[in-house]
């Protein structure tokens, strides 16, 4: 599956589609509606029969929520989609709000009538999301109403799109590296300790890892959307559309994991409730609907944090040495696409559909890729400023002399998720630019070297990626680092490096981003990310403490022309060189002979 | 009031006074009762009525807690006090637990049997920490239950010292910098925003920021124990004991504010609950018997942060320049005694309490010294490894030549409060002794050197001080920086610079320690303690943040002797330099003449 550059939202969605929603929401005497981004996985990429939020607002951006009342509608997004809410999302039918300054549980406190019935489909809701939402109809003193059937799927009708049905298959030991009875047998032990009886699981990339299976139900991440309930015994149930299993799947998943129809799993949670079991369920990922069965039928929640997470999020030697491989590979192809455009797109003619099509081509060549691991961002100029851009042709621009071009992309394969940014001059970029970007490479190389003791949790680490460009009075206003996944999500927690408080501390194999970047409003912007890999302890010397570092795995050349070597100290000059040697010797005979030289002057030693 | 070396613990009193508190439990059916350091103010230095901690146990540090069983009893530290507590309270009475590893809540949640009865004295619970006992108690089946006598005290009776009675004086304006209506008109505004009716203010730092007064109730920090109800409308009354209170008293605090005795606040309580007020309450800090009392009565509790805490900790212009005379007077203070340790304790005779007499003596000749601000730690040799060391004359060390010497001390001024830490060499230091105190130096630099945004937290500066620690294997077991107050106590939230998240940006005005530090086991210890001030952002420029910085207002020597220069980066190198010629260009002039040469070497350039 390939970049599609036209999302199919409309501006007209709204006027269209919400006098259909109003009328279903009449029918189920409700006198507003909350449609979040979310979906029943609480998925970033969602299927597109779960893009209500779209439906119902023409607005297609990866965040946000809608609350749509009798007589008005209100749209959430946060900064990255100031822009395109308003673009997508007629200003005739939604006003628009800040979800960091107005969350939409203040917004209700605030503006739903006392005694207002506000409707909630409580499959797309997680169990911590109803808490903060029956907080506020506490406060406010509405009356929060779990709708049986989403009424935007009613009024949607027969032109919503079908549920995905991609198949089940398994993912080979050789990219997984740990068996899936290993990894029940563990899992399960993790419940057993937490005083549970059993655990559900509601994360396809929970289920994918669990059982080393992957899927294709959404694009870019190859999950399967599905749920497990897993014994403390080790014994597991896969709860997936029967028409995504195929005659091989049950003898790979063993005699120890049932396979059930995903409407079964409501019967096996009041059939546990019933019996009074203890079940372990995380409150941020569970849909909430399945905690109140639970509760309905007499089980006692043991609310804790996914116990796939943590083990999912450290990846084994095996995945480790897949992520490598996998790096090398997709440096390959990004490298001739580093220098398609240190060359041809010098013309200054190329736009940024042709560059990020252009990438994908690249990409394609290789056999061993399975998809993009997310929409290429391809930013020219201006629209490199946008941290998370997405090109449409309304916006595609040119890649013109004088300005920057950001480009950030992934790739999926088996044995790896890749993700990396690279900014490139077009033409010859200016100082101020030049300082800029090598401020950015300064705090990049600054987090590539840390080192850290057991326990350092990723806000320790934020400011030291920024500090060359606080130094400066400069910023960007996104995060430092977030997991990534192994031939699953691009995006994956619980680890992450943000100004945010994150109480997980980074554990060995832990796979994240070292994305510094900063953005000129209107003029430029500028980002460095290479994946960096959490080591394995030191032990100790003497008095000292058990340290931890990171390995960078990405490799690509950083270009030189951006960098002034006179804002660099001696150390960072020797990262630099000593990257790019690194860059050169793996991948200079995996190159196409004609980009020898061109490669040679990438890598030099500065 | 002056240091002490004896706390007055002792390892008999568990044996003596366990059986007397066990009495009293079982005459008020009790099987357990709970026993935390904290006192009826959640103080840090608590009056000698309220050590009931140490009076059941012997053991006398600044923080721990003991739960008292009918035949067993149980009591928990943190790693500063692992080694005292094995001295003070007798392990043939008390088991020992780390506080970190079970918090006593769950330790009750294991060890009570199902249908105990523990008690536990409200007055010194905060509503939080109950809120804590009571989920213990719903998940191990023991009962909780509220004595309306707390049982140590009736066993200790006539022994217990009687409450303190300081005379509660006006804090002058000109130490202040704001009249006290402004600061009550303020707090009102802050109450009604939040939409209450009253504030009930239970901590006397903000009983004494409020009002402008201060006390002399608890050594260390010059606060009157007492309350304060403050309404939306700015009038408020002051709860405290009449004894306190002289005849000049009533025509300072003005016709807004009205006087009457601490005990009637559970008067005033009921009464507003019986009104159906909506209380705005701080449920980290206020006894939990006052929630309780105003829930019963019927009032509507709102939680939410004391709202003085975060003006209290944003010092005025006033106090910010009260601050930096302080630090100019109490630096000539240090200075001399910095002197006295580079001549006449080099012999290698000299002892820990001597030593700290010596810099008490020198602080004594200050008239305008109130108090020191906290009990000296003056640690030789391997006591310094111990951050928190108090000397007793069982542990009184000798200076010995070939060690180091840490001292870590402030005093209390009514325009400011200090606390700094200096390490000096007593003899030849080691080339060890030197690399560690040059990356803490490092450390303390990159932290006084820093620029951010604003809405930066601690938790994002903590690192920048560990980094040249983490590159060598190295790290402390403290936080970076404390808050501090303005002639209040030295320990001041809510900011804080560690590890650990803290979700208070820091503000303009706030004082901070700046103390990174390193401790070899059995060796010697090493601490560089500055105090800072967040500077007022500066204007940006186009496209720039609004950045803040920290002025260093603490003025002594920094040990050049431990100085390895050949660590130094140059801008490291200008920065030690520039502060010493800051320091010498300051102190100079003030400072005994027969120390001249002394200190132009003290303060050279390197």
């Amino acid at each position: 599956m390939f970049q599609t550059f036209d999302p199919v939202s409309d501006r007209s969605f709204a006027g269209a589609h919400l006098p259909l929603l109003r009328a279903e929401m009449k029918k189920q005497n409700l006198d507003g509606f909350i449609i979040p981004h979310d979906d029943e996985y609480q998925n970033e990429y969602t299927p597109a029969y779960a893009d209500r939020l779209m439906w119902a607002s023409g607005f297609s951006g990866s965040a946000g929520s809608a609350i749509v009342l009798t007589d008005t509608a209100v749209i959430f997004t946060d900064g990255r989609y100031t822009l395109q809410v308003r673009e997508q999302a007629d200003g005739a039918f939604f006003d628009y709000v800040d979800v960091t300054e107005t969350p939409p549980v203040d917004w209700l406190a605030k503006n739903a009538r006392k005694g207002a019935r506000i409707g909630y489909d409580p499959m797309v809701h997680s169990l911590a999301g109803r808490r903060r939402l029956a907080a506020a109809a506490a406060r406010a003193g509405f009356e929060l109403v779990a709708t049986s059937e989403n009424p935007v799927d009613i009024a949607w009708g027969a032109d919503q799109p079908a549920k995905p049905m991609a198949p089940i298959k398994p993912h080979d030991i050789k990219f997984a590296g740990k068996a899936a009875d290993e990894k029940r047998r563990d899992v399960a032990a993790a419940i057993d300790a937490a005083g549970a009886d059993a655990a559900l699981i509601t994360s396809p990339p929970s289920v994918a890892w669990l059982l080393n299976v992957r899927g294709g139900d959404v694009s870019r991440a190859p999950m399967p959307l599905s749920r497990v309930i897993i014994s403390k015994d080790g014994t597991a149930t896969l709860f997936a559309e029967p028409a995504k299993i195929d005659n091989a799947l049950p003898g790979f998943l063993g005699d120890d994991v049932d396979i059930r129809a995903e409407s079964d799993v409501t019967a096996a949670l009041e059939k546990l409730g019933s019996s009074g079991a203890r079940i372990m369920i995380d409150p941020t990922a569970a849909p909430a609907h399945f905690a109140s069965i639970l509760e309905k039928a007499g089980a006692k929640l043991i609310e804790q944090a996914d116990p796939c997470a943590l083990p999912r999020a450290m990846k084994n030697a095996t995945e480790i040495a897949g992520a490598r491989a996998a790096h090398i590979r997709d440096g390959v192809v990004v490298t001739e696409f580093l220098h398609w455009l240190d060359t041809e797109a010098q013309s200054g003619d190329c736009d940024e559909i042709t560059a990020a099509q252009k990438l994908e081509s690249f990409r394609r060549q290789l056999t061993e890729l399975r998809d993009i691991s997310f929409d290429t961002i391809s930013g020219a100029g201006a629209n490199g400023a946008s941290p998370h851009y997405r090109v449409s042709t309304e916006t595609n621009a040119t890649l013109e002399r004088g300005g920057l071009y950001l480009v950030d992309s992934g790739g999926q394969y088996e044995d790896g998720t890749t993700d990396i940014t690279r900014t490139v001059p077009i033409g010859e970029p200016t100082a101020e630019m030049r300082d800029r970007f090598t401020r950015v490479l300064k705090g990049h190389i600054a987090l590539a070297v840390m080192r850290f003791p057991e326990g350092t949790t990723g806000h320790q680490l934020d400011a030291i990626a920024r500090k060359p460009l606080w130094d400066a009075g400069l910023d960007y206003d996104h995060g430092t680092g977030h997991g990534v996944g192994s031939f699953l999500s691009v995006h994956e927690g619980p680890q992450r490096i943000a100004k945010a408080p994150n109480d997980q501390p980074l554990k060995p194999g832990m796979i994240l981003s070292n994305e510094p970047g900063y953005y000129k409003a209107g003029a430029f912007g500028i980002r460095i990310e290479n994946l960096i890999v959490v080591t394995t302890p030191q032990t100790p010397q003497d008095g000292e403490r058990a340290m931890m570092d990171f390995e960078t795995i990405t490799l690509a050349p950083i270009h030189l022309s951006l960098v002034d070597p006179a804002l660099l100290t001696d150390d960072e000059r020797q990262w630099l060189n000593d990257y790019h040697a690194r860059v050169s010797a793996v991948l200079k005979d995996k190159l196409p002979p004609a980009l020898k030289d061109w490669f040679e002057n990438a890598t030099r030693a500065i």
